[in-house]
């Protein structure tokens, strides 16, 4: 696997959408950091703690193959020195599905270490209900 | 309301558990922090953003009064300089209940400020399937 730099939480996460919607595992386990205890939870999934745990889990959820597409809205970011916490509404669109998803609510730590930014730990859970008309801020 | 300085992220932690299991509202939110913007989801509700709105979704939890008592378990902690995520697995056992709960799994990042550590963000979402047996760590 080719280590990635990411000089901001920000990048970091710019790449965590794209490896997710192209799904795609390597670019995906690129963006976690390797020296660490990082931990994950799907929506509606237990938790998953451990680099070959969490790479497990998304090797899963990638093993469909690329499909959705996520937009974010509603962004909260906290910068500290070491650690960073970013939480987001995701709202995805799979192709050939009339009825939009709830949005998923995702809470991603990122931490900072000798090879910049990396995600320690991303839990992610259903939002209920419909979802929102107020879709402002995207990632595209 | 009484501001309470927390010298760790462990002492706030400890102070959200008891004051979560005597279901007293105003020691819970002496444990958010205040100045900051900080946001809480519930076990299968929506993204809270604000104390005013953290504080109400607590009343509205704490409206049928203390019942649960709760066990951690699993707990991964990483300590930043301004941030601290804990994870950690909770059990909660109600009174009358004879079949235990599937476990919450909990996301909460405490941030240090001028009055100490105090929590910034909460993310709960129910695990999926039976109680595991092993409950190890417990706070009491």
């Amino acid at each position: 696997m080719t280590a990635r730099f990411f000089a901001t939480p920000q990048d970091a996460a710019a790449a965590f959408y794209d490896a997710l919607e192209r799904a795609d595992l390597d670019a995906m386990m690129a963006i976690w950091a390797e020296d660490e205890e990082v931990f994950c939870t799907h929506p509606n999934g237990a938790r998953q703690t451990g680099f070959a745990a969490v790479r497990e889990s998304w090797r899963q959820t990638f093993s469909i193959g690329p499909r959705a597409s996520v937009r974010l809205s509603e962004q909260v970011q906290r910068l500290g020195i070491l650690l960073a916490v970013h939480s987001v509404l995701e709202h995805y669109t799979v192709p050939g599905e009339e009825t939009p998803r709830p949005p998923v609510i995702a809470s991603n730590v990122y931490v900072r270490g000798a090879q910049g930014w990396h995600l320690l730990s991303r839990h992610a859970s259903s939002a209920p209900g419909a979802v929102t008309a107020d879709i402002s801020a995207t990632l595209h």
